[in-house]
């Protein structure tokens, strides 16, 4: 079968071929149909995060797959059902652990999972794969096409879950959300503050000009987009209103240290980014300060369970019309690989022209590969 | 009627002579038996902290306070009960507001309270004092003579409330936790932790050599006393363990951030102090990615609310014998006001000799003034 796979830092996907996969007891066979590509597939690709299984010399990418069983394999599964991978799986050689058992892998600690198509496991961008039949979230066939939408979802799902749990000790009633960065995590969550979870006011953090298609899809969901470079996170208080909820998806590290600012009395910053080491200045003291005096919260939040994967589907089919549409820029087949990542594709022609510098893509919010059609 | 009181920043309380106050509708007449003294009212003797009623030139002391009901003035009071007032009331001319309504002053934004003896607000370091009754708490006689200590373990109630709460939305099973500062509030959550809420391995950190009585506390509580000079809070994970729990309270705005360090996978970290402004250097980046990659959260608590007071009077009948006693260093009537407030006394002293060094005194812990005795 074929399969897109990286030798981590070659800066570029390319096509494999590997043997179909099978399935152990307890395991099914899935026949993948699209899976998405987001920033931590780039960072796998440059090598500056995650790493091949054991005893690989490539990983095959891709941890936001949505597919068709094909075997259920005496699972409580049905051939023939559209079902959406969670990513975290317990390490090489160990059947579970204590995490793993209680559903929540997302809060495991190294050295206690692996991540498919990120660290240690191989990923779902093939044209099979295999996978624990409870690790498989069945999903209704009318929401298939946005299947690969579910995995990034699922990560504001827990979040926001987390953000709200630090506020569960008082009557918390938020009105107004902050999502910085307008990728289409930022742009899937501010349709999440805007419809589903019914924020009164909600912002989005980005630093393009306009025309462009991001500020269009915020405006268009009823959201106020703020220009970084016109509003610093920390002026955004003044200039628009402190805020109830934050929800940091730039991984610009100071921005983790802005919202404080930036948060309403009894408010609180759910961290999604994760950036690189980075020392700067910080008036720490006036900052704890803050924390204190207004009971204000910083919580971060990495992965999700299959609880948040649920939650996420219920969510995608409450999203409005159009938005998906206006956020999947575009879906490859195997014939167009490069054209399902733009960044790998402009980095790799720019190392050509001798220049390291990144080619900004203006159009491309959110892309797949498809593997078959839905 | 006699009371303690303080133009803000003359260094130095003193004993004023005021009218007994009479009780309003609702309010109950309080004959003040103790008050605790901490280090927010040094702030106010100083001047960096709170401020005067309007139209008043001194403000009375005291936020820790036990008493006995005087008039229970038709309220549900009862006389000769023991009581502890709570401190936020709602701002000058203002009955109620939504945070005072549902029973959250704790929550409320600068602006929509006072706190008796530190903003707005007389205290309670006076011979009478009156108080609505629903901010007045009963508390059982035997425990009376340790009811001035019910407010500061309500600071350690909440926090740790809330500190729990950022970790209800997955099964936290936290075992060991460190307490950064050994003053009282220190030290009765030390207690805290390894009695009522049966930690399995605590920790406390100072700075003080050997052999000192705080020292002597922790070590008596079964928990292990860390030296800042020896360990600094970023390097303790290693030395000692990665902390599930960390409960700040040394206000040094430097310990906000490395606690993130100290932290175990899925930890929480509750701030108390409240410094000044102070800029220093940070490793944002892997701060935030810590955070983040490990699921961990700061929470800023400031202040409690009745709910906490009572959950403080359960905690201060369920302390092992022995600790308070050690703790409280020293009770003083009105004729040896000055040994309540030894800091103050040194500070005056040392400013007469023109330094502005603060004389430690190693020996002193805690300290009240007694109005009456019980």
């Amino acid at each position: 079968m074929k399969a897109i796979a990286v030798e981590p830092g070659a800066g570029i996907p390319e096509i494999i071929d590997r043997p179909v996969p099978e399935p152990a007891p307890g395991e099914a066979l899935v026949r993948i149909c699209r899976v998405g590509v987001d920033g931590t597939d780039y960072e796998v690709i440059e090598g500056s995060h995650g790493g091949v299984p054991a005893g690989d010399d490539r990983l095959i990418l891709g941890h936001e797959a949505v597919g068709i069983v094909d075997d259920a394999n005496g699972t409580a599964l049905e051939k023939g059902q559209y079902v959406v991978p969670t990513v975290r799986r317990p390490p090489a050689g160990v059947e579970t652990n204590e995490y793993f058992e209680r559903g929540e892998p997302d809060m495991a600690p190294e050295g206690k999972y692996v991540e498919r198509g990120i660290v240690g496991a191989h990923g779902f961008m093939a044209e099979y794969v295999t996978s624990p039949a409870d690790a498989l979230v069945p999903i209704a066939d009318e929401l298939a096409p946005w299947g690969f939408l579910v995995e990034p979802i699922s990560i504001s799902e827990k979040a926001i879950e987390h953000a709200r749990a630090t506020r569960s000790a008082f009557d918390w009633q938020p009105e107004s959300a902050l999502v910085l960065g307008n990728g289409s995590l930022g742009l899937l969550t501010v349709a999440m503050f805007t419809t589903t979870l019914e924020f009164d006011r909600v912002y989005c953090l980005g630093r393009r000009d306009r025309p462009d298609p991001s500020i269009e899809i915020i405006e268009q969901l009823g959201a106020t987009y703020i220009d970084s470079r016109e509003t610093p996170v920390s002026d955004i208080a003044e200039v628009y209103e402190p805020m109830d909820l934050i929800y940091e998806a730039t991984g610009y590290a100071k921005h983790a240290f802005e919202s404080i600012d930036a948060l309403a009395p009894n408010g609180v910053a759910a961290l999604l980014g994760v950036p690189g080491d980075w020392s700067f200045e910080v008036d720490g003291g006036r900052l704890h300060r803050e924390l204190v005096l207004h009971n204000k919260a910083l919580v971060g939040s990495v992965n999700s369970n299959r609880t948040h994967f649920e939650r996420s589907i219920e969510t995608l089919a409450a999203l409005p019309d159009g938005v998906l549409e206006s956020i999947v820029t575009g879906i490859h087949g195997l014939d167009a690989v490069d054209r399902a990542f733009p960044e790998a594709t402009a980095n790799v022609a720019a190392a050509g022209h001798g220049t390291a510098a990144t080619v900004e893509d203006d159009t491309t919010i959110k892309t797949a590969v498809e593997f078959e059609a839905i």
